[in-house]
């Protein structure tokens, strides 16, 4: 008998890997950082000796969820505001707050967005956001799975300052990171609206001269297609198909406004999709054509998009409202049905990634990034279906062990990895200074009803 | 010093009254069943020695939240089936399975909902179903208050067989129950395409005989929209119009296909109106012009519909997507703002049952039906308005402790009321029945992924 660090079973193990299927009394052996095997419990009990054995009782396992597009450190500005409109939004609230942006709110922002994401199982995310080495190092240290980027954009930045520092930085992210079992390095211009062709099509070298992905905000409102096309004539996804942006490993948040001849543009090069419907619907931008992207075969993930426009890290919830946004919007119940949309959450937000050769499906081989949620509570009685629980019943709070990597990061439901009320406190100390803040700025009152 | 029976305090109470609006550090003073006082902890202390003392260090006390449309015992049917065409949702799995509809299912049912909706917050619902005496008395049995009606309809009932019994029940209900401290009867037949316009002109009188609402479907589905106008030659609104049906206590649910003249018939009747989103969405159904309601002064409550289409019956769920569906629906990021939104799920849901006087804010003299939410949680951090966490960042598990007409009924998550093992053992045994049932009638498959 093989010896493996750990064998986890539970009353269903759903692999989300289609050889495999779903398994009732089914059971992972993690050797390392990988998986070894997946299969009938009592066949892996016969052939591994674990070394620790996590039995969950009345449980489902699964791949740990992928938060295919976010902003971490924006856990900071929750509820800051809301119900506004997008520019005094901005304007009023985000961007004077972020002008005072420093490395030290990055790192506990990120911090309290690892926190929340690990216990509500998601185990991967995909950040854009300034003072990415601070997200970089908070993910490694909560033992989460992140592909970070320092935002790229015409104007100077409150990290770096001038563009031609950003991509300093960026190279220097890439340096330090590439191939660490955790990080995953980016090169990540804002924007078609906010970036020069120049940045653009520079962003594209150095991403493909450094192996990584590109990594950008794509067709998200109208008023970003108006813009476009009145700077270049035509509309985003054509205009960074005609610099040549698209081709080579790409990732587009949003794209909620695109016609079947954009949607082929991005299928042709293999851009991977990022939905991220309750920040669409909170922002009022739109409903992205989700159904159809599915179908041309676009591999779409599935993000929450920062906190201040969510206003939660909350991938049961995104599942949930994503399901049903579609339904409502396209006029027919059965688009968006549980199992692709747990998919979106799992498998296609690997393959959106780029990552779907180690992430995304319990395969032997695949990094050891699984969660086990508990389906003993009142809102998850009579079972019927595993799959429809998970994505119209549960919640985030029913996660009760969520292993990274290989390592147990949340067990019962607490954190192992982070000083959770160190974070807390932090959180709320940077809270007073940005309510100061925007005192100065805006007349804006302190904590409110 | 007055002796009362409870003071509860937190650092915030949102009272949700107009004229006592939010207080930091305040407190609320029960007596019996009802509120006794409402204000700064420091001078309620110095008015009252309570017998007992809940102070929720690091919570917000607010009113229970009031789920003014559901079925609740179709918990048993969560996840049955999802993600079909309505009609063979109705007939191939919740028609077969309802004709077997026992007293006994319905009681376990409405004890598992009254458990899933009490823990997560919710005090009063307003159910329409059928065997409604059992669900009276569980929901009496739980401490949850509730309003009842049997659903009355033109073919026979799995319960009362022909329509005569339906009345003579609803009759024997309303006597049972009327002046009951936590269930109110109602009258209520099903929808404008299921009655009759005798069985519709009947029901109101019954209603008003007895005085007690009125409460039917409205208006859910364009299929609803054009059977109606097949058979009446006119819309399901000005169809009950016509017939006086809408004159005296009524409470419309869904209300989704409207124009603005039968609006207007709504608002002139008085008619309260409950926005089931999650179930809209889900079913297709559409977008009720929640937005449009409110500013004509319609008031209109927030309900989870039957957990069948949803598939919780978590309040909290359906306020996030009820503020984030109308802003993209309407294009606009400011409809229904969060303050709006949770007052569909207390004040405007009480107006919309008829019941303000005595629920849905923390008035002194009203029912004390309270819930104490945490707000220490990585989720909820960190903290710039409360309000805003409740409704776009909390989740029906941050709810601590619940009082039901002045007993506490959950306390720090736990239910005191119902024995909770009891309610999912029984949850099971009929989740089985109910798969032997779909086996011989459709050759569906058992709990499967």
């Amino acid at each position: 008998m093989e010896t493996v660090d750990l064998l986890i079973s539970g009353d269903w193990v759903l692999t989300l890997d289609p050889n495999l299927g779903t398994l009732e009394g089914g059971a992972v052996a993690v050797s390392g950082e990988r998986i070894k095997d997946v299969g009938e419990r009592l066949r892996l009990e016969s052939l591994y000796r674990p070394r620790r054995r996590i039995h969950a009782a009345g449980s489902v396992v699964l791949p740990g969820l992928i938060n295919a597009h976010t902003h971490a450190a924006m856990t900071l500005f929750r509820g800051l505001a809301d119900d506004l409109p997008l520019m005094d939004w901005l304007q009023d609230y985000i961007f004077p707050v972020e002008a005072h942006l420093r490395a030290e709110w990055v790192r506990w922002g990120t911090r309290l967005a690892c926190a929340e994401m690990l216990m509500g199982g998601i185990t991967t995310f995909c950040d854009m956001y300034l003072f990415e080495e601070e997200v970089a190092s908070a993910a490694k240290e909560a033992g989460m799975r992140a592909v970070v980027g320092e935002v790229l954009y015409d104007f100077p930045s409150p990290n770096y300052g001038p563009l031609e520092e950003g991509f300093r930085y960026t190279e220097a992210l890439i340096r330090k990171w590439k191939g660490d079992s955790l990080i995953q390095p980016a090169v990540e211009p804002h924007a078609p609206f906010t970036c020069s062709p120049e940045l653009l099509q520079r962003a594209r070298r150095v991403a493909d001269e450094n192996q990584v992905p590109l990594i950008i905000h794509l067709s998200e409102t109208r008023d970003e297609v108006e813009r476009v096309r009145d700077e270049h004539g035509t509309t985003p996804i054509r205009h960074l198909h005609r610099l040549g942006t698209l081709e080579g490993p790409t990732v587009a948040a949003h794209v909620v406004w695109a016609d079947d001849e954009e949607l082929e543009l991005l299928r042709e090069s293999g851009v991977g999709v990022v939905h991220n419907p309750e920040s669409n619907m909170k922002l009022a931008s739109g409903v992205s054509p989700v159904p159809r992207m599915l179908e041309m075969g676009i591999p779409v993930g599935l993000g929450t998009d920062g906190c201040a426009s969510n206003n939660n890290l909350d991938l049961f919830g995104e599942m949930d409202t994503a399901a049903k946004l579609h339904k409502v919007h396209s006029q027919d119940p059965t688009v968006l049905d549980a199992q692709t949309v747990l998919k979106m959450a799992t498998a296609l937000g690997a393959k959106a990634l780029g990552m779907e050769e180690e992430i995304g499906t319990l395969t032997p081989g695949k990094r050891a990034d699984l969660i086990i949620v508990g389906l003993e509570a009142p809102h998850l009685l009579p079972l019927f279906h595993v799959t429809s629980h998970l994505v119209y019943s549960a919640r985030a709070s029913d996660v009760k062990t969520v292993l990274v990597n290989g390592r147990v990061v949340v067990e019962e439901g607490r954190i192992l990895t982070l000083d959770l009320e160190a974070v807390l406190n932090a959180a709320e100390g940077i809270a007073r200074e940005i309510q100061q803040i925007l005192r100065k700025n805006t007349g804006s009152p302190e904590v409110s009803p």
